[in-house]
């Protein structure tokens, strides 16, 4: 099984990087875990979606050829980041490839409220696009106060707790992605 | 009166760009219209934003310098352009020069529905960047059918009903920015 | 076919219960509509929710019974009207009757907006409740202007392109609810 | 100052019950809090909205009266409760009488989210009725954990680091009462 995540956050040390590569590695034995580069990506400008730059036609050829996708991102503004959106917005258009692909949603933030208005808003985002969402009731990963839940000095999330959860919605998330195909 | 305007589309044709240029053209008595530069920001790191790239110190300042902002966007699906997003995430950090300010939101589309959907998530995150909006109950401008409302030989709204609508909307919003100063 | 509608509005004339009949009537070869009587709920009480009030114990037990669920509703104040969320609030306790449940949303209004933002909070409750809906792109029922749409003498929707558009949603639906069986 | 407020839930023991006496104890020497009645009301009838029933125009004159409104709530089903949008429902018609109403939100509730799902979709309802609301960054009073911040014995909220920031909130808004006179 092949998974492309798209990471919200460009800094290095992001705990949503982190939480993507501790989800890749305890999950290798299910699927290889992609990190698409949205990094590379200009701005989205309509004029050019039909002969779009090389890094947007990478970026559709990663999730045409996935399994699942997964979205993990912190909040910006009580929403998606743009930098998310940005490549979301170049994935709607022309090839379409968002449309039908089996979608998981996970944030980590140092507050309480763990990126909730995000997700809220990037699951509307989703709908439009015609993506199939794993049903988030059950399925929230909202990690809040993840200063203390992450191994500063490994990078990775270490909160027991935590951890279980996230491996029970990813597992879920698995099976979400067996039956769709 | 000195008004920065911030639009969500990059293409050339927009309709947004089209009305962000009626309405500055109409009001050349009240306030200077700027269009801000969106479309050189890099996407938004935050490892940068204390040594933040030029353009990014270029938007602060502009929006710093305006009695008010206005954001005429399309909607990308259902929700803000990625674009007008990176945008306002630069915006809210470090000078955080959105605190306060005086907004107005306007947006036009091809579709029945005027971008209603991108407004509300845009008045979300203006709540949560503490900008201080025209209240939304009576100066929603969600222009529907734009193809027929907009002029292409002019590039100009042409829609006389849409025009006095905005025309009243702007006048509201010119008191407000006075009020408020 | 057995499908339960709840109807947002209690006023007679209402466009809303005007749409739940005419849609009774086109389709009643697929199945059989019931309007719920939720008139008669008494406001939402914890306290009372285990022996629950006959009223609700009759909703509880016609949803229950249904193979799906429509939600036809007016926007009150840019959101779903009490009165139905009441009814979807004693739902939602206890039996838990609408979880797995299929479920279809349409709504008319007067105005152009058609009733989208209640359309927009009731899926979020919806996806609490554990529901499952049909998917809202391309199958979002958002009838505007309806007192042209609606026929006064019959008190049925007489306008040819929703009808058509209606009708084509109500049979991805009946699809949508079989595949669920 | 006289303050009304509406407290979302109608069981005995709700938290958001306490809260609104907690609040309304710890602040009697700057208003008199009033708890509205909108267990009386029966569901929300345009038909009747004209000639309204006792309980209804007791609650439009209370508000009327008032300098502030105080909406303290749980959240049911991701939303605002049926009973407190019922209860809204009423005062957004005939009399319109939260029209330019100083309103705060509040909320407490016994998961890690704090009813943050409910103030957003409130915040959109009170937007439609042109009520005038607190700003909520800063002022989000969003109480997760409700039964380890209560006193059972008391029924009154006895966590000090909440009870300051609540005391914080209630004293802007005061403030932003006595600037909107």
């Amino acid at each position: 099984m092949k998974i492309t995540v798209l990471v919200g956050s460009l800094r290095k040390l992001s705990y949503n990087r982190q939480l993507a590569a501790t989800i890749g590695e305890r999950h290798r034995d299910k699927f290889a875990l992609t990190v698409a580069d949205i990094r590379s990506l200009p701005l989205f400008d309509q004029d050019e979606e039909e002969d779009a730059p090389q890094p947007v036609r990478e970026l559709r050829r990663s999730i045409a050829d996935a399994d699942g996708v997964m979205l993990i991102t912190p909040e910006y503004n009580w929403s998606v980041p743009g930098v998310l959106k940005n490549a979301l917005d170049w994935l709607s258009r022309v090839d379409k490839v968002m449309i039908g692909k089996p979608v998981m949603i996970a944030g980590a933030s140092t507050g309480q409220m763990g990126t909730i208005r995000a997700q809220l808003h990037l699951r509307e985002v989703l709908a439009g696009m015609r993506a199939r969402l794993l049903p988030p009731a059950g399925n929230e990963i909202l990690i809040a106060g993840a200063a203390q839940k992450f191994d500063a000095a490994t990078g990775r999330l270490a909160d027991e707790a935590t951890l279980r959860f996230v491996d029970e919605v990813v597992g879920r998330f698995v099976e979400f992605v067996q039956a769709e195909r």
